[in-house]
């Protein structure tokens, strides 16, 4: 029983074999707290979902339980779910002052920010909840603001590390805490969380800042505009992008709305130290001096409402890139983003831009936010932790980041790879797997939350691949005669116009079916719609080797 | 005009901006070559089409003129389109051995190998084509038996690469024939057309010799079962892993209908040197002992009905992979491919077995068919061409390899980018680029073939994320009542289950609409429905931010 006061329960309503929707829980009797509360982006197959949370159940189940909402840093896939989340359940939420800003971003949209208890934390904040106190520690990451988190529980110290990556030399003196996080090692750690993001990536990631020397020398050589896209919310890169165009006299021009929005909270809130006059409007970009202007935008995944995928078609109605332009992709392509991105690049190429693109490697525009395997191996060192749980990351990167914890001591029984909703029970220090509660993801579809089941994506598939053929059939009631010709519409299949023979077989199929047609039972319109859509199916395979969804529809008078 | 005779036209069409249906042209006076005719995956925008294949008006138009169609290599993206083109015309094909083998396997399925005429090539053959003489060179590339090929001209020599890396310890002694091509350069080449697929990528790639290497090792240290997966035209690839398998005692199992029939024809053909005995049948495998057993699949690409995922989903009906099992991805996802194959991997690890997997510098399982950089200059070296076209690539390829050509010494204004269609003429050494003819793609979709238009994808996008929503109305032809309540279908939107209000609700408002239409004009029908399409599209907007396709019928009694 999760009631058990005698037991400290982990485990993961999101974010375990995924990247996306982090969700965390750690509970002491009637104490939970959560960790995170992220979204994630659909992939191809989730034809036409706009977003993925977590499924909530258990924590709606034991809602006079939970304390807090603790968020390690501001992305996408640790704060996304907030709004969400907080229409069911309206939790006290803990972040750090950038952290908050962001996630106010997001109440404000939803017009959630007046209900919201919003509670601003440091690293040096400790809280208690109940029999759990709560402290943190700084680590690198690429957004500034990142904590890992650690709970000193009855039964031991648990730590979250958040994302991290060591980064010795970080922009804005974001340094990882190593001293505190030797400490909390020292005293003993019970069970460590830790991300796996990297852990399929040998030695150690580069620092943040040979990426800001890498700008300052392509602005020296750029000749016109520049143009520069990368994560909006990575401010670090945006500061770097800023100082290099200071150095090279050049102003600042922001396209894209998170940018926007982004770079005015951080700036607000003291993240992002911009001089006064350096920013200028979009609709005053094309009219400078294309030596002194610099343009940050979003859309390095190639999203294709984004400002660089805009600007690569000629279609971003204030700002044009130009032949002799210099553009610049500081980013990588997420997995599943390839493509997108490719395009995007031959459409600058065609626009006669210079496009330096490629990953952190080929181009030193990029570096990754999250450690490599050496860092996990570091973390793991610090932390010293008796039992371990990779998180962040998908199957193949888990296993991995068992391999490592191995190589650096942790014992091999003492690592559970557990899926979101695995439960690991710790009592009087024995850690055990043996129960699940309920996790699982809820489709956001349009202004529908979990109402997209897998019938509606299924019928999606179908009609994307092999389109519909709806065939209406007017009837007498009396006699079961049709009244009228049968009438087809077609979408996403072979069309009439042009495929006139095809319809003149496929009327005259139909047409005989209901003249033979005589069984006047009950089951009698069900069982002619049957008989329609089995024949019209095998005809239309035959003649065109496409299987279209199929609708009889039958009216009778 | 493409007739004068003093004229030498080059052109593509297919091949160019894109990777896939290659096809180009050389044509002087009233002699046509066409070299290669590939087809092309579609990708994920272009739902439920099977297969993309050029357009080639231009080639029906000019029949009569066309000599040959020669075939560099036997890879899809070359042969692919071959059947699909011998049913418009009926034109003999030279290649050598194995390509041939390989087409006939198509020609085969498709029924049309009596009646092609096939020709035989080597390295050594010379063909007259009327004013255009042939010959060939060797290359080495990820499939045996590659050409590049030689035309010479009244206006003077064209070199058509094919594709091509300088494999300098190639496995099968398949050679690149440096000689040759430093004779053919000697003599002066007017005309360079030479591949671009990594012309992204410094250095010089890695011999395939090397994979064979770590193949055998990993070999040497799995315990089980092993399974490998490869593209199963890489029969250089196959053999080192046949060798690796009698090094390390064991058997072969061959899984995957492409993997079956490519290994015998080109064992057949004496490209694979099996020995007696050495292959096992798939449903001997799960009854061996594991450790005298290697499987080699197709699906290194993550295909979904391919056996190396229905292997990972433990649904391959005859073998199963089992915990301790080796798996080896010998491949790099091509772009667009890496969220399946991660899937892939994440399913097998889920199976307990020891995955080898990622690109070849990480894994040493895989190395690139194509040059790098170094090699793209080495081959422009050699030939010391006065014109060239880069092709076989995508446009930042193509501009990249642009870069590579000034670097060792062609004119810019003598470097050629062009697009599918784009006419290359040079008279009297002149070249110039200033007319096109017809190019294009045409999309194989079930049995249609070029019958997909924008309109059917357009509606099969919208299908897909959107669903449909279909509206029938039964009126009275005399007075325009509502004889029955609307019936609505819903596929792929909001069902009506559990959505009950909504329907309600937009039940009430076609009949408000239908009560309050009066219009009794000619174009009664289309006005009704057009603002059953517009109130309706408009309420559900508001209620759910999904815009379904509306499709209303009226049905008159």
């Amino acid at each position: 029983m999760l009631n058990s006061t005698k037991t400290l329960s982990v485990f993961a309503l999101g974010g375990i074999n995924e990247i996306g929707k982090n969700m965390y829980v750690i509970q002491y009797g009637d104490d939970l707290l959560m960790i995170d509360c992220g979204s994630k982006f659909p992939d191809e197959s989730l034809l036409g979902v706009d977003l993925i949370i977590q499924d909530i159940s258990y924590l709606q189940e034991n809602k006079e339980k939970i304390r807090a909402l603790l968020v390690t840093h501001g992305h996408e896939d640790h704060i996304g779910g907030i709004p969400y989340l907080l229409k069911q359940l309206n939790v006290p939420v803990y972040a750090t002052r950038l952290t908050l800003g962001l996630i106010e971003l997001k109440l404000r949209e939803h017009g959630l920010l007046r209900d919201t208890e919003l509670n601003l934390v440091d690293s040096d904040s400790n809280f208690e909840f109940g029999t759990i106190s709560v402290s943190f520690f700084k680590t690198s990451h690429s957004i500034p603001d990142c904590l890992g988190i650690v709970f000193q529980t009855p039964e031991g110290t648990v730590v979250h590390t958040g994302d991290f990556k060591f980064d010795l030399t970080p922009v804005g003196g974001d340094y990882a805490d190593l001293h505190k996080m030797a400490k909390i090692g020292e005293k003993g750690v019970l069970l460590l969380l830790s991300e796996s993001t990297n852990a399929e990536r040998p030695g150690f990631s580069q620092s943040e800042r040979i990426v800001g020397e890498h700008i300052e020398d392509a602005f020296r050589r750029a000749d016109q505009k520049i143009f520069i896209s990368t994560f909006a919310s990575n401010v670090h890169r945006i500061q770097q992008i800023i100082d290099a165009a200071i150095k090279t006299n050049r102003k600042i021009g922001l396209l894209g709305r998170s940018m926007v929005n982004v770079v005015s909270v951080a700036e607000e809130l003291g993240y992002l130290t911009i001089p006064e006059g350096m920013i200028v409007e979009a609709n005053e970009i094309n009219g400078m001096d294309p030596e002194r202007v610099v343009v940050i935008c979003t859309g390095s995944q190639g999203e294709p409402m984004a400002a660089l995928s805009r600007l690569s078609t000629g279609t971003y109605r204030q700002v044009s890139v130009l032949p002799g332009d210099t553009v610049i992709l500081s980013s990588s392509p997420i997995p599943g983003n390839e493509k997108s991105v490719s395009r995007i690049v031959d459409n600058l190429f065609l626009l006669g831009a210079k496009v330096i693109y490629g990953s952190g490697s080929t181009s030193g525009m990029h570096v990754s936010g999250h450690g490599f395997q050496e860092e996990l191996k570091l973390m793991l060192t610090l932390m010293k932790p008796k039992y371990f749980i990779p998180i962040h990351g998908e199957y193949r990167m888990l296993q991995q980041h068992r391999a490592l914890a191995e190589s650096v001591g942790v014992e091999r029984e003492n690592i559970f790879i557990i899926n979101n909703g695995d439960v690991v029970d710790i009592e009087q220090s024995v850690a055990r797997q043996t129960r699940t509660v309920q996790a699982g993801h809820i489709f956001v579809d349009g202004l529908g939350v979990g109402e997209v089941g897998k019938m509606i994506l299924r019928d999606r598939k179908l009609l994307s691949e092999e389109g519909m053929l709806l065939i209406i059939l007017t009837m007498s009631k009396t006699d079961g005669k049709l009244l009228t010709s049968p009438d087809t519409i077609s979408r996403g299949f072979v069309y009439e116009r042009g495929a006139e023979d095809l319809y003149k077989e496929l009327n005259d199929l139909i047409v005989t079916i209901v003249q033979n047609f005589d069984r006047p039972n009950r089951n009698r319109r069900s069982d002619l719609k049957h008989n329609i859509r089995k024949s019209t199916e095998k005809m239309l395979f035959a003649r065109t080797k496409k299987r279209p969804m199929i609708l009889p529809f039958i009216i009778e008078i």
